[in-house]
């Protein structure tokens, strides 16, 4: 298969990143870390694709990387130094995967258990590599992480004390915060939540716990937590690409992802329907938006189908090109192998969404 | 990484099927149609695996495969030479791909425009390939499709005259009736819809219409639509691994297919997060069921995390494994590379889910 040159010439459905609102949106997001202490460690989950990752990095005010899975971190390595995985390995076989990765580079894991703590640590002295770990605190998200306060001192001394992994500081995610809409209500939850995290800093301070990463937040969280003494790095992942779940935020971010569909049946005047059905745009935040194209709305996505109501007197024909704008960019990255990257109408890159799906499997 | 062994060794996020059940739901299927004039065309869409395919064929009392997209249709048809891509192909690029594969095995596609039927009709002459046809009928669904009666006749027309075009007769499938979960309910939604279907058959019979195919219904109809005189073949997918969707009706299949996920953290007596989220287990028919630990149920499936609440005393450990039945195998599968073939707790294979994605991409 030939490679498309323009944006016509890319087989649908596919993911499509416009590259110039995707730079406009690194740039904003690292001027605003350039003079803060806090600075922003982007989350790979989000996006999945090496290149957009160097870019993120290459605009400057980030500390590293985030990543959800140890398959992430692994791809993310080919692209940054210092790697935070924000999330629970427990597995012997991952924390192995994790150990021969650190050999590389730094690495940093969450850590909420004992049995957690031990399956890191054997891992690293098994190989002879060093681990860095947060203690990840529950700051009212109720998923992972030991409550603030004595519990999390508690298993901050053992990771402290234990071979081969080397405490760093804290995690907590207000994930039941960063999405609100109302910007006071946000501002209340998030701030409630930072210091149940700072004040649990307090307490590793005064026990002589390493403090230096005081690891939080994410894209509708930013400036809030970023302006929150003690908080050491932002972990905004949706920022770059955006999607229409956090454009009901008010965040200064642009659509800079879509989902390319064609229209392939056009059974009434009224409605169309597309070969972009939820196998190539996720619907777990609500249905998509149809870009561009005013009064049309999308029904219902089904696995191959997307069923788009029109306004009156459309023109919209068989094999005409539509643009969806997902709500949810991570898991809408993780279907597809490939963004195209457009600069207007020109194709200008076939970038690799190199993490996408699980490395259990034979590559 | 070294092959897993035993159920035990696959890492976590994972797919896996038991194939004796797999292969019991094949048998019965196979069997129930072993002495029907109406056959069965087995929906790759649902699994997207040439392994479950070849053993759907082996079984018999199949006409051949039916697929959703071009790229199901070429690896498909490294199993199969009877292809059905039951819906609209429109694109050039695509239509081309169609033709190109109809040199190599038997391709039909479903048509509903006079569009289409160009577009398929150029790609077909520019190769010389010839392409098979059925108008596909909108029979409630109300997706894709003509209108039934006449217009069906007029397209059927053209496209018995349109050149490298074999009309071979109808599809329509009753989508909006398959999932019914009330039988009498079902079989009186479905039988309206195939009733449209089979009028028009009439009319393409008295019309010198192509009537060799006539294509319907799916895993809720196979016994409805099968005992329909006029119905040729039945495109059932879910079957064959199921989901909890599909098992809310009176079916006699059993489940297959499992998510296998690793108990990450314990943060209450009655909670625990696993590691396989909606990224590994999709969650657009509801979400999964726990397996074989009675009185657990999934709270909430983020991107990497399960939120699942556990039963009183419940003694699941972090690093414990789980797996969860999917709500909607379709879409869990084509999140997934592989899925491993489980005889008990040996694992016997490690079946590529070779038609995962799109091919637009390079690969």
């Amino acid at each position: 298969m030939t490679s498309p040159e323009r944006l016509s010439d890319i087989l649908t459905p596919a993911l499509a990143v416009d590259v110039n609102a995707l730079d406009r949106n690194i740039r904003k997001m690292a001027e605003f870390f350039a003079f803060r202490r806090c600075q922003l460690r982007p989350h790979f989950k989000a996006h999945k694709t090496p290149e957009i990752a160097r870019r993120q990095l290459a605009a400057g005010s980030c500390t590293g990387l985030t990543c959800a899975t140890v398959f992430e971190a692994e791809i993310a390595a080919s692209v940054c130094d210092d790697i935070l995985i924000a999330n629970e390995i427990v597995g012997a076989d991952s924390c192995r995967r994790v150990a021969a990765l650190a050999q590389q580079v730094r690495v940093t894991v969450a850590i909420d258990s004992t049995i957690g703590l031990d399956a890191i640590s054997l891992a690293a002295r098994e190989t002879g590599a060093t681990i860095g770990a947060l203690v990840d605190v529950n700051v009212g998200q109720n998923r992972c992480g030991v409550a603030p306060g004595a519990s999390a001192v508690a298993l901050g001394t053992l990771v402290a004390a234990a071979p081969g992994v080397t405490l760093r500081g804290l995690m907590g995610y207000e994930g039941h915060a960063v999405g609100i809409a109302d910007r006071r209500e946000r501002e209340t939850a998030v701030r409630a939540s930072m210091q149940q995290l700072l004040a649990t800093k307090r307490m590793f301070d005064e026990a002589g716990l390493a403090t230096a990463m005081i690891s939080a937040g994410g894209t509708g969280s930013v400036d809030i937590g970023s302006a929150m003494d003690g908080i050491t790095e932002i972990q905004a992942g949706s920022y770059a690409l955006m999607d229409t779940d956090y454009a009901r935020l008010d965040l200064p971010f642009e659509h800079a992802l879509f989902v390319l569909g064609t229209v392939i049946s056009r059974p009434a005047p009224e409605r169309c329907v597309a070969d972009c059905g939820h196998k190539a745009c996720t619907k777990d935040h609500g249905l998509p938006s149809v870009k561009d194209l005013p009064g049309a709305s999308v029904l219902a996505l089904n696995d191959e189908h997307a069923i788009i109501a029109l306004p009156p007197g459309c023109a919209l024909a068989i094999g005409d090109r539509i643009q969806l704008l997902p709500s949810h960019i991570d898991p809408t990255m993780n279907l597809h192998d490939v963004v195209y990257a457009l600069d207007g109408d020109e194709v200008v890159g076939a970038w690799p969404i190199a993490a996408r799906g699980y490395s259990g499997a034979p590559r």
